[in-house]
């Protein structure tokens, strides 16, 4: 099995590594991934700039391994591996593993969610790997590379075809902790208030700081939200249609005029 | 009606120009706006560094207009406008006249349409609205303005609340032509497939080009790729639940393991 392994938090960052040595008990593994950190830069792509490359080694020792960094986003990373970097078009691509959670509304900013739809609109069979970090527990990256390459072995068990994507978050676990379960839930879609500290430079222009704090807040008892909450590994199948067929049903025989 | 116009194309661009004379007819309208280009930026936002803002007057003379741009991306805009910037919550928010057509998977892509479902999020209503360009059709934005005017009173007439958001496209006109009409269409999901030019540079490392040409492919009769190449209108409802919801049901009852 050839799998495509890229993130969101670029090529150097510990998620990526630990899901690599667990995915090569999968398949012959290919990281190609951003070269620098993309975090929420939703579904970006680079048209009119060039996709700078660079052939680099990750990691020291025994336990380094190669891959392609990009200076593009994560949807460029799948797109320029599927067209030109890879011998040929993978197996299966998994985007992570995201250093923070991906449930809720942040699935639309997040480009880890982003590389993993990519995928899929170019046909192939997709998973994207977040971790929920909390301060209070150290984030354990092997444990949660372990815990995902089972739910990936699962995912493709359950028969995840080319086109389809599904989201996989993984809840802070303390050493002597076990996930509660595995259950396959839908994205929470409750609004996300943000906040905004305003200060001034020293030209008086003002300035605006986002000082939202992501928590897992009110929700429905079926969603990724709750399921996460109660320290559940969560998977999510995603779909890149927008439409709002209820809306479009209602709204397409009304007498529109031009 | 307090409207907040904003768009992915920047604060200077010819199109939110456009939009603004517009939409005045219809109510008072704040424009706030990145201050640089930001296409294909998708649903982006700016977390880690502080969003930069300045009130500007666009254009000259008597359709000069006053306005705040700001150093972020489209969703940025209308996350700070609600939060910090408006003196109220806004009765619309319209995203664009986007500078070429958002259908199909480009929907994904498009800060316009990010700025949009950004308003939506936030519960309140939102239109986003895209020219699609040709290269032997000039341009008209105060044309494809007044037209997108009409189609917005009608999204209203028809009940647009707040967390709904319509995505409209408009064909390119001859000075002589008329739209075929308005249609309520869903987003074409076919794949799109991308092409790369590669070169290097004086010290051999590779880099590449995206040389994609976009146009308006293969597609189904009812979609938003078909009527908008038959010069028609496209309205399409849009959603933020990224749920695939059929996966999910037949996925739910597996026995997962942790």
């Amino acid at each position: 099995m050839l799998i495509l392994l890229t993130n969101d938090d670029g090529i150097y960052a510990p998620g990526i590594a630990a899901a690599y040595h667990e995915l090569t008990k999968l398949g012959e593994v290919h990281v190609i991934a951003p070269e620098t950190v993309q975090s929420a830069t939703g579904h970006g792509i680079t048209i009119s700039t060039p996709l700078l490359t660079q052939r680099v080694v990750v990691g020291e020792g025994e336990t380094a391994f190669e891959g392609i960094a990009v200076e593009g986003r994560p949807a460029d990373c799948v797109k320029l591996a599927s067209a030109k970097l890879l011998p040929r078009q993978p197996d299966l691509v998994v985007s992570g593993i995201n250093s923070g959670a991906n449930v809720g509304i942040n699935v639309l900013y997040s480009g880890t969610v982003a590389a993993a739809i990519e995928a899929a609109f170019l046909g192939l069979p997709a998973v994207a790997l977040s971790l929920y970090l909390r301060n209070h527990i150290p984030a354990d990256y092997a444990r949660t590379a372990q815990l995902s390459r089972r739910v990936i072995e699962q995912v493709l068990e359950a028969g995840l075809k080319g086109g389809q994507v599904v989201s996989v978050n993984l809840p802070p676990l303390l050493p002597d902790q076990q996930p509660t379960g595995v259950r396959v839930v839908r994205q929470c879609a409750r609004p996300w208030a943000d906040t905004y500290e305003q200060r001034n430079d020293p030209r008086g222009r003002p300035y605006f700081w986002n000082t939202s704090v992501f928590t897992l807040g009110d929700t429905e008892d079926d969603t990724d939200v709750a399921a996460l909450r109660d320290n559940y590994i969560t998977v999510t199948p995603l779909h890149f249609d927008l439409t709002h067929y209820p809306m479009l049903k209602e709204w397409r025989d009304r007498p529109w005029r031009a």
